[in-house]
């Protein structure tokens, strides 16, 4: 089900163009097929011959460019852009990306997925100084470590940020006379360069940006390594190489498009991996199986062709977004949950059902896809998780920061299965997972970061070490 | 893959509910269900004990209704609602839809789906007898009929006027002391009845309107029917007994969505019948089979399953909306149409692929997603459609009153074939399309409507007819 | 002191163009002009060689209007366009004008300035006889009249509808082959024709609205003319003989701007008189003269140059519209009214005021303004009113339809002067009044509708005569 | 005439209120008063116990407050806001303010109505050091000037900041303990101090703002003087005491509300006298004295009375806004300065006019003015301007920077005479005007700047010498 539902959100998604007459236009379309990563605001910077242009607002990419005017004025063969995730409050157009800082010496536009770790220190020692902050943002820290460089070439400033700042973060930078990608040293975030007819070169969160923009697959970014586009071409470059891949497994579980590929795996691919590893796991006898729409359909059909169980469409789930806000009474909210996802009677009536989703935070709305699916007749409710059980926040660009908002952090799955309210429950198990994707870095996990799953963060956790300590003495109790 | 882009339109869904406090915003919840049926303009009048209120604008529910002050206005305990299909131009609030007509002596609020075949006679008629209509909606003429009509009781004037309308319609009126639902004799368009645990009457175009107001299915609204509903209950009346039941097909193939029943047919199950069959009348050795989200997806989970072909996930649908506008340059408008559908290259590259979708019109869209699948490897592409080539206008109620924007009227299946570029193309039969709905009614088909198909049109065509004839002799090449 | 506070509404503005290559912009600023007559709404009636272009919307004319976009498509070199007063609540865009009626034979566009008085009659006959009336606009009778007509031409359809409409109206109407004005037998409301440059001819209510567009002023439209015009020039016809003037003084006093001629007097030049007049009738010793902007700021300065009393500015209007809905606690509520009115300590305090007023309906906004006076230190605050006391509703187009709005219907000078908390108040007589505007018609009062001071109505009050019985018995008190 | 025209902008509008429950409420009132000062942008920040809220946004108030709910979030019993003037292009809402800053250890709002005249240095230098800017405005620069003093205490810190930035400045800072007001060294902005009854303090750029808040006057902030404002009442610091008064003297003439005193005189009587004594030293014989509207009618009456000829409406303003992107032929483009300004034919028709206007700028304005005056009749147009000729440009927060738009400095009274088509043209004199203003302070003029007439700028000009001393030799032509 949806997200917002959910509460697993995303950080971002960024895109960045060189070389294209109709470079903001080009971002447009690559950040459309990146707006699954974030829905609260986008914006686009371009560059003209050394002129940079910003536009950015709240809102989806359809009405932040309403009509043609901003992309008008986005002028130049150079762009890019951002899209940021939902948060309840703090909606400010400030926190909007990418941010267009304009220096007596220079302009530079700067978009960030991910999350740093040290950012409070950081950002502390940086006011201490005399530094001014004009977002919550912790992508403008990058900035000031960059102007209060004493290093002697912008480059070598940038090194010198990049390596103060810590924790999850994919950037692309827009200066003048040249675009910039850069990549943390464990890779958490995906992010892939490809190439246009033309010769432009482009930079995306996900392939299904380069796909859309009509340009072929180049190479994905390394951990620790610096890209540097401009007329020229590219030249890479590192700011570290002590790095150690450790991409973020839910981007392959539930954040990705399913037609992106990740370190030359292909998320649907994968997901139905998961589902058919799962099949293995966690059979049951069953008549049909079933996927939450949309994220955890792959796999559905997984878990249904290994285990030779039919695939149906037992939910539905509406295309049209409805207001929030029209739930008033406690009756109707009831029915404010079927707008978004409706149970088909005439498929799940009287039947064993085996019910595929990609993960369960809360729990609360996967209660209420089982009961959906128990009004609408069906006899049995198996719940199957295509996941291990999510038992450990995210510091590295997930919104997930505390053990509170985890089910399973203080529940065991016979727990979880009384409160979902379904006849059976299994968790794919942490192997599994690692299989169904199948990296194979040099590195824990082939090169996934599992965190979520079993607390083995990949890296120190600075300032939220002492939160996270806090956060392991919880009990908290959901329902 | 979107209707836009298929020109194949729906003209409206309707909804009603008596005896809820909440009225307007349990129509307000039964229209989003409807929201894939007209997405132009929506509205509600709703009655407070007697008094109208009423509200209506172009676009979306969501953006019709901002926020709660619309819906606070409408109040009452009883409401219709209507949502309208999306045509270019005309975008005009007047022909939005339930019109309130305040008389001196009262109010009627009025919301109709389907199309008259007579409607420009009426009309020039009713002018000359000095009538002034204020939309270009043909749904006006009702209301003169009924106020010019000399019978005794609104009702016999109600009857009076619904036997001088001929073609396709589902009508819900609000009277001050009750609803009324009609349907043409008929049947071209699906009504159905349902009651809230309260006790509260639903009408809706569709069944998947009354699962989200948590309403039971009561029964179908009949052909010649006239359903009144008030504080007493309801009571069945009858403009005609000479019906017979012609349920438009394409409900069943395209427009409904699958969670709904028509007939106590379900519609995703009359879809997966109609890839089974597809898959006995038109095999093909292949790797996978995938299906054009989102309407196409239970015929090809019916293909798979009758082929033992596994069902693959190569084409993504992006659940985000674009601006159709940002489709500037030659070289830009090819990625515009990727914005709303991709080809998963890790899935499809290097294989042979059956590709089902519910129906060709243009073969615009058909040609376009075989490109995008070849383009992202597809070693053959092999077209499959669940239903029969489209021939022949429709004037009940689709959007498609010239054989010119149908392909098949003028081309045979290889020519199409070639046109599209897929390796192979094969259409369901028209019995298979019969058999995979499987109604049983007295009628031709079962009770289907095969018009689009054959020709067999149920009915006179009265004002269309000259129309119709001209368009035969049509031979349109559309490349 | 704005009109919303003294609740003295005219119905509306009114204008037309024929022979302009740029018609809807020609109309555009003629409206602009008219703005003061009404700010509910607006719209704009194109012909662009027989077919017949509209847009209204609710708001201001600015507002309508807001960008290129909806004048570019109101193509065509004739039209009319009209300003719809505020009134509270009932804000449906259906009321708003010209109503664009599109028959099977022909189009009319039409706008009305005025009130009838026989409407309720007309439109209760008009439904029983089938009518549909789809605002609650007196103005669509005129349509249906027509329509209804069984004359042989459309002027002789014209003539019979014109001659069943009973009150006061000032006509606009677009048809595809001319442009039409008529003005009722009486003359209540202004209507001028001017010729432009180019030789195209403009209507307007408000000679101001012709200097806008350019035009020199050819004649007033007389009672119970019809005006035709088209490419051939100017045609006078007449659907009554028995026409007596009787133009509405309101117009001179209040709601005309003062840089309109009506009748050939200047409306400033009126207004001068008026205040020269009263300061005859009602001197006063004073250290200076003060007018209530802005409609009184003519007939202060009279007032002094009469008296030799010097006129200072010593109340200010602020030029920006503040939201009345930010007034919510009673402290502030205060305040909310110092918004749009000023008093100027450095100017009064200490001294004796003259504070001229046009007119006083409830008596509300005087108080409030002799309050601003006296806290900003006047020792005394004597109020002189340029008109007669406003005794009786009108029913010819001014939205005072009942007597308990008018404080003085109630209650002598002497309890007025208390309740407004001044140190002495006087009216202008009748005669001062009619004097200072001067109009010469064999006519009662010169040509002049007296009705609001002394209930001496120049024509039957049919559907009104009951409520007006009524009203004479109520003894409302104000405070 | 407006002054979009004349393109003689003031920088800005402040206030500020400490000790009031509805202080956003206070803040909004006092700000709809200040209107006149900045249309571009308007913004709000709130203090509720220590924690800062903020909104802004482009336009105008009403605009940007457009209904309760902005006003609803901003909590807190202290407020300031700020009205920023409009400029074309450069809308961007960064450079709205107050600006809202948050530190790790504190939170400061800030406004600011001025210009500083080393902002390009101090920047450059800021900047140098590392610090990033966020907007445009030269407002910034006193945070950052704050948070890198070395200083102790936060009033050291701002003491240090103060003195650093030159030029014409009045701020009004929020910080959760205190609000504080500050006045550049001449004072060149009014600044006032006001006391509520509740006992709330009210700081504002003009008096007309404590009016409305009903606020009454206590004293004016002082040249150099730091007023620091809390819950135990005011306490007065300075950062400098070498000050001199240099009252900005066009705040006489044009900019300030005629109902505000500034150093204890009002506005209106200062005009007043402006108009009088320019009659004394440039009289003639003519029929009528007429005032531009809105800003010249106080010393057009003054010119009156002082000359015994009558004081006539000659020209009517628009009160309603007409949208200026309206305007596309050459033939309309001339109607469009119409819908601002109409002269009344029907008093000025062959008489001899004197006209009388606050100021020239370009020319431009005057000679439309003088053109519709004589297209209405006008037999002869006297111009009479009640302040010198504008020959420099001004550096302390007036809108013109350069000398080419100023007519009057290349080009002597009797060019502009014939530039502006009027048949005599005087000004006022220098004397006159220090005169009419009668300030007493104990420095050159009394107290006022004079430098737009004669150049003599009471400071060095910084980072502006450069640029004024190259406008001083360019002798552009206007026409």
């Amino acid at each position: 089900m949806s997200y917002e539902v959910k509460s697993l959100n995303e950080e971002c998604g960024i895109f960045g163009v060189w070389g294209h007459p109709d470079a903001a236009r080009v971002t447009y379309f690559g950040l459309h097929s990146l707006q699954h990563r974030g829905q609260e605001g986008a914006g686009i910077v371009s560059n003209d011959g050394g002129k940079l242009y910003g536009y950015r607002e709240l809102g989806l990419l359809s009405e932040v460019f309403k009509d043609d005017r901003q992309l008008a004025q986005l002028k130049g063969n150079a762009a890019i852009g951002h899209v940021r995730y939902a948060t309840a409050g703090n909606g400010s157009v400030d926190n909007i990306q990418p941010f267009l800082f304009k220096f007596y010496d220079c302009s530079v536009g700067l978009a960030h997925n991910g999350n740093l770790t040290n950012a409070c220190s950081l950002r502390t020692q940086l006011e201490r100084e005399g530094a001014i902050f004009h977002s919550n943002s912790d992508t403008e820290i990058l900035m000031h470590l960059i102007r209060k460089s004493k290093k002697d070439t912008w480059l070598n400033q940038l090194k010198d940020a990049l390596n103060q700042v810590k924790g999850g973060f994919a950037y692309i930078l827009m200066r003048e006379d040249c675009m910039i990608a850069a990549l943390d040293a464990n890779g958490f975030r995906p992010l892939a360069i490809g190439k246009m007819k033309n010769g432009a070169y482009v930079v995306a969160s996900e392939t299904c940006a380069l796909e859309v923009s009509g340009a072929a697959f180049v190479r994905d970014v390394q951990p620790g390594e610096i890209i540097i586009i401009n007329d020229e071409g590219i030249t890479i470059e590192h700011f570290t190489k002590e790095t150690q891949h450790a991409i973020c497994s839910m981007e392959y579980v539930y954040f990705a498009r399913p037609d992106s590929n990740i370190a030359g795996v292909n998320v649907h691919t994968a997901r139905k991996n998961m589902g058919r590893i799962l099949a293995t796991e966690a059979p049951v006898n069953a008549d049909m199986v079933i996927g939450v729409p949309n994220s955890s359909l792959s796999a559905a059909s997984g878990y249904a062709e290994a285990s030779g169980i039919p695939y149906e469409l037992g939910l539905v789930k509406n295309q049209y977004v409805a207001r929030t806000f029209i739930q008033p009474t406690q009756e109707l909210r009831e029915q404010g949950v079927r707008m978004k996802l409706s149970a088909v009677r005439g498929v799940v009536a009287g039947k064993k059902v085996i019910m595929v989703d990609d993960s369960i935070v809360r729990g609360t709305t996967s209660r209420r896809i089982v009961d959906l699916l128990k009004e609408a007749g069906a006899k049995e409710v198996h719940v199957r998780i295509a996941s291990p059980p999510l038992k450990y926040p995210c510091f590295y660009g997930i919104d997930i920061q505390t053990r509170k908002e985890l089910i399973a952090a203080n529940h065991s799955v016979e727990e979880i299965r009384q409160v979902i309210g379904a006849d059976s429950l299994s968790y794919l198990s942490e192997e599994g997972l690692i299989d169904a994707i199948g990296l194979d870095f040099d590195a824990p996990y082939g090169g996934l970061c599992m965190a979520y799953f079993n607390g083995d963060y990949p890296t120190p956790l600075y300032d939220y070490e002492e939160k996270y300590q806090a956060s392991l003495k919880e009990q908290t109790s959901f329902f």
